[in-house]
């Protein structure tokens, strides 16, 4: 349809039509058969709203979707199509590894091709816009949802950021769907690590580090943005005109359509900003929040504060052309069930395609993280124990895949036998944890799926089943609902009663090499003090287990590395690589032994940096070459290493490129990511990496809160990983 | 002197001499004779800069003090007396319990009295100035400074530092000093509570719960105001000219000194904000730093800086004519020897009623955490064993008494032995900690002077004696150099020596009091599911021992309630009591089960919240009674609870009064102190505790970054802790 158009049925709905647009509500709201329902009751609203309503959630599947569309239009006085949205979040049936696992792949073109083979199967299924990407930096692995972001860096989630979207929304034609990017802004820092805490931090660590990856999403031309659940200098997100409305639309130009986060702009009262609903509505529209999801505050109050004076008509008229907006660009108007085919869909949806791409995102998600001895990969002649209670689990897929069906996930236990047959023998040994009260309402329905053990015995038979073995292979984890959304742990430790099943197969004196099924950064002490090799497979999706067996035969090499450091124990809690300079570092200040910044009781540094993961190789680094040591306005520098494989089998490697600003306006990080290349070498083939920095890489909001870069000394980084690394020096001249 | 003929003064003084004023050095560049040594050497500086100084630091005593002074004034031109600053905290010689202790007495009078005791002393061993009050606001427990700090609340923090400030400089006479408040500002914030480490907030949380302490201090007319080490807003507070110009000077109007913390200055350079000593040199002068402290930055660069015109004249002008009058204040241009008497400081210092003051803010300050079957007080007929590590310590004053001498203080077995005489038998068990090589550099010294143990032998000996005993005591806790500067730990437990002798008293199934002595919150679920009863000493003070020996026999009643929570593990860490309302709180929101803002595996409440403290008796708290309902502005509300004393024995409870501002243009905290009492009952007495709350006690910075209040809905609650409270409400009508 013609954009004139769409402002030509604008003037033609009635207030009460416009202000229904905005709404969002839950797909409980209709039957299967797309009658009206329960809920409506509940939520206090009439037929009018419902028949009237821009968008539902969580809908999926060609038919249903079909009949409800079908069913909304005869009711629909202008024939506005429904968008229907979904918590699609990194997969729909075919599901991909978690953000916080493709994080470590350090390969975003390969990310985008996964999310292109998303938005087919859910538009195939009647989707027309998901809640993802999630690209909130995340830097407190107490927060359960760290496993739906892609780490601690802005530059590498921002290049995340970039490849979802583009492969969410292509040319937006019936294959794709309209990308919602969340949480907006700061999610990832809740105080104490507390799901839905305060964040509270400086503009400049908010600019700095936090919005980057929102940015990038909206620059790749994301259609929509969801509100998060905190508070950005004491106002709630969803009610945050500086956040919302300066920032988000005349900072960045962003003109697509806005979206509370699940009844979010309820929440504002709970938050003690808004006095009632009415106030409510009036904060949410006011800070330009367009949908207002899950809840009927903008069905009930908008017209009133209308009416009142209280809000201007015209906030309410822009917000609903934006989502016409929407639904035009998705050509909703002109064909209203889009690509909803109910033959195509079966033909697509979990495909030997789709299921292969899943499988190669797995297998450079998965990060090796200790290989002593070269304990891995097995010899496939060797007699191997599988042991542990993820040899057979399905919740591969993490928290947040909410629409696929767990059988549809390959088991470690199925992909090893298919791999080494008869060699292989397995026992569960114990559950994955002893009480699952912390599931709240989900608790219920694991411990009917899950048989309750005898523990002893379990144990007692996979040592006996290990004690026959030449190496023992333990598959660990944390259980998929104890990480992903309100999931906040203080501990992060593995479950005592895995620990103990892990103590007993250490004192067999076999090699031990641990699979780790899990959704964030774990504190590993008592795993690393009884296992040679460890393998760090998060939860990999649903062709995940396929991956993990390939790199534990050798046919794979392992080339993830991580995107969030794992710390030494929880009082280390915030640790990431790019911390800023102190008055006191370590090394390097005039004050020696005690009175520098450290603790007393272990190291600074975590025990695994962001950017480390091992190789079935190795890789040589030489030294750093540059084409010239002054950088000027306008002009570039190239950093070139040679890289070489010095080991016996090919090999993937991330090149990973850091600057340090020596001197600024404002205290500076000790190194900043600023680019990366992953090659692939044969045995002993070398190669030379360029990267090119510019001014743009120096970039920072200075003193005056401007992004600018600032002339000085730089000192610049190539290597492996944020801690070994090549040095070199320049110098930016303006 | 007359104010004028200052600026005279000033005017008849060349560059140099002006420079040199600024510049406040070690101690160590004077021997004894005060002739001028080595150090000078490594400083690089000439005989005229230090024949020329404005200021010495952590030189004590009369005669010293005095050589000095006579030697430097006989090579002075202009006969400007040196100032004399120390390291005095909260002691020179008679040690008070730490700050974090007298925290929890809630009485800032006594604590006033107090401070004036340390003044009197300090000021005889002829000391001008202190580095004192640390005032700094602490919520994380892993920071070794919090022993420093009076705790997580801006209300009182703010309290203590204006009785520290005032009981420090009374008239300013020769039994007082110049106070100088610190770590301006938000040091005690510093990120993962590593010391020195960045610290990063938005404004509103620095003006609303950081800033207001200092505030406090300056309003109270604190001479002198010291940098912090850390960030504020990205920039070091020593080069920080917002923080030091336009807060401190425009906007709070303090026309005293500012110095720099020890060598921060300097460590601009190390910060990357200064790229070297002539820069640091121009940030500091320009923030406004007057006193360069510890490096001759300012002494070698600011000249040349003024020649080149990069630094204004007028900068160093005026921080000049701030030194001279702190000078003259002081009294030193009549007296440059001020309250300098050999016989006065024999006879003031440690003096009997000194440490008695002393004592008496100990017993204040002392907690008792636990108290199960009322297991205290102990009988003292009955047979005591006084088991542990503490028993025969003498390090009881914390890591920032350095003045003091061990020999001064009173071990708790000396104390107890008054008391009980033959009923106690004693055993040492276990040292403090098995490794001191976290205590740096002075590791070696404490080496020497600690016999190397006999753990399992120490430990059974214990066993044995305590085996005879009817009530096992046993005094437990950290090293005093775990906590205090450059002490930031990551576990929080009690060293797991202590921990092996507690299990093995614990075997005997008798009644077991611990004693803690330490200097912060602690983890300390594996003490207490051992012992009975559990008393909080911290680190008391000289006299602190003979006050934990009154409590223990029930001679002293204990009456310290909390100012810094206790967390229940590590990853809780920071958990305070006056949180931000969240969207999804635990009780009253929409939500319920597990999308709830909390943990999944602890709960959100600490294990002991602010305010909290036991008794020997027992307080009943009646409803709260308002006189109105409705606050208008510049009107009042009184709001008046009985208390009663239902218990056996004499005690003092401190009442808390608390709000909550219902709805806010920013989220409010959940609940914010606004006044406290402290009364002494009698049992069966009954007293109506008044308070009064008018429109200040609702002011907070608002949207816009006013200090104003809001009219609305609030919520108003008294009680004996923060936890446990009766609730009104009222509005505030504008």
């Amino acid at each position: 349809m013609e954009k004139d158009r769409l402002v030509e049925l604008l003037n033609k709905m009635t207030i009460e039509e416009k202000i229904y647009q905005l709404v969002q509500l839950d797909a409980s709201l209709y039957s299967e058969k797309a009658a009206i329902t329960g809920p409506k009751a509940k939520l206090g609203i009439s037929d009018e709203v419902i028949d009237n309503i821009g968008s539902v959630y969580n809908v999926y599947g060609a038919e249903k979707v079909r009949n409800i569309q079908e069913d909304y239009l005869k009711k629909s006085r202008h024939k506005i199509p429904l968008l229907f949205c979904a918590d699609v979040i990194y997969g729909y049936k075919t599901i991909l590894p978690i953000p916080l696992a493709f994080g470590c792949s350090w390969n975003p073109e390969l990310v985008k091709e996964g999310f292109e083979m998303v938005a087919k199967e859910t538009s195939a299924a009647g989707v027309h816009g998901v809640f993802s990407p999630m690209v909130d930096l995340a830097r407190d692995p107490r927060w359960g949802r760290v496993m739906e972001s892609t780490g601690e860096d802005a530059y590498l989630n921002s290049a995340y950021a970039k490849a979802e979207v583009e492969g969410f929304q292509g040319n937006l034609d019936n294959n794709h769907v309209a990308s919602c990017v969340k949480h907006f802004a700061a999610y990832g820092a809740p105080e104490a690590g507390r799901e839905y805490n305060t964040v509270d931090m400086s503009e400049r660590k908010l600019r700095q580090d936090y919005l980057p990856s929102y940015k990038a999403a909206v620059d790749a031309g994301c259609k929509m943005v969801m509100t998060s659940f905190n508070t950005v200098d004491g106002i709630p997100s969803t009610g945050n005109k500086w956040l919302m409305r300066d920032v988000l639309r005349e900072e960045w130009g962003f003109d697509g359509v806005t979206i509370s986060d699940y009844a979010a702009i309820k929440e504002l009262i709970d938050h003690g900003v808004a006095e009632d609903e009415d106030h409510a509505a009036k904060l949410g529209i006011e800070a330009g929040v367009d949908f207002d999801m899950k809840t009927p505050i903008y069905a009930k109050h908008l017209k009133g504060l209308v009416e009142r004076n209280e809000v201007d008509m015209k906030l309410i008229d822009e917000a609903v052309l934006r989502i016409l907006n929407l639904k035009n660009d998705l050509g909703l108007f002109e064909d209203p069930y889009r690509a909803v085919d109910a033959e195509i869909e079966k033909m697509i949806i979990n495909s030997e395609e789709n299921k292969k791409l899943s499988r190669s995102l797995a297998e450079e998600s998965i990060v090796l993280l200790k290989n002593d001895n070269k304990v891995l990969p097995i010899d496939k002649n060797k007699k191997v124990a599988l042991i542990g209670p993820y040899i057979n689990e399905r919740a591969l897929t993490g928290m947040w895949a909410i629409a696929t069906d767990p059988k549809l996930v390959t088991t470690l236990e199925e992909a090893m036998k298919n791999k080494i047959g008869e060699n292989l023998a397995c026992a569960h040994g114990s559950d994955i944890v002893d009480d699952y009260s912390f599931m709240g309402e989900f608790a219920a329905y694991f411990q009917n799926s899950v048989a309750k053990r005898d523990i002893e015995k379990d144990i007692e038979e996979a040592v006996r089943v290990a004690a026959n073995a030449d190496v023992i292979v333990v598959a660990l984890g944390e259980h998929a609902f104890q990480s992903g959304e309100a999931a906040s742990r203080t501990e992060l430790t593995i479950d005592k009663i895995q620990i103990k099943l892990l103590e007993k197969l250490s004192g067999l004196n076999k090699p031990i090499i641990c699979i780790l099924f899990n959704g964030r950064p774990l504190v590993l002490d008592n795993v690393l003090d009884k296992v040679d090799g460890l393998i760090e497979a998060w939860f990999p999706g649903s062709e995940g287990a396929l991956a993990v067996a390939d790199i534990l035969c050798g046919d794979v090499n392992p080339s993830g590395k991580l995107s969030m450091s794992f710390p030494i124990n929880v009082g280390q809690i915030p640790v990431y690589y790019n911390e800023f300079k102190t008055g006191r570092p370590i090394v390097g200040s005039g004050h020696t032994g005690r009175f520098v910044s450290k603790y007393i009781d272990i190291d600074n540094e975590p025990k695994y940096p962001f950017g480390y993961g091992l190789s079935y190789t190795e890789f040589e680094y030489g030294d750093i070459t540059l084409d010239s040591d002054i950088l000027t306005t306008n002009g570039v520098i190239r950093a070139t290493i040679s890289v070489k494989n010095i080991g016996k089998v090919k090999g993937k490697e991330t090149v990973q490129i850091y600057v340090q600003d020596l001197v600024g306006s404002v205290v500076r990080p000790v190194k900043e990511l600023k680019g990366f290349k992953k090659v692939e070498l044969e045995p002993n083939e070398s190669i030379d990496v360029e990267f090119v920095i510019n001014e743009n890489d120096l970039k920072f909001f200075t003193k005056n809160m401007k992004l600018e870069a600032e002339k000085g000394k730089f000192k610049l980084f190539i290597g492996k990983n944020s801690r070994d690394v090549k040095e070199a020096s320049f110098e930016y001249k303006v």
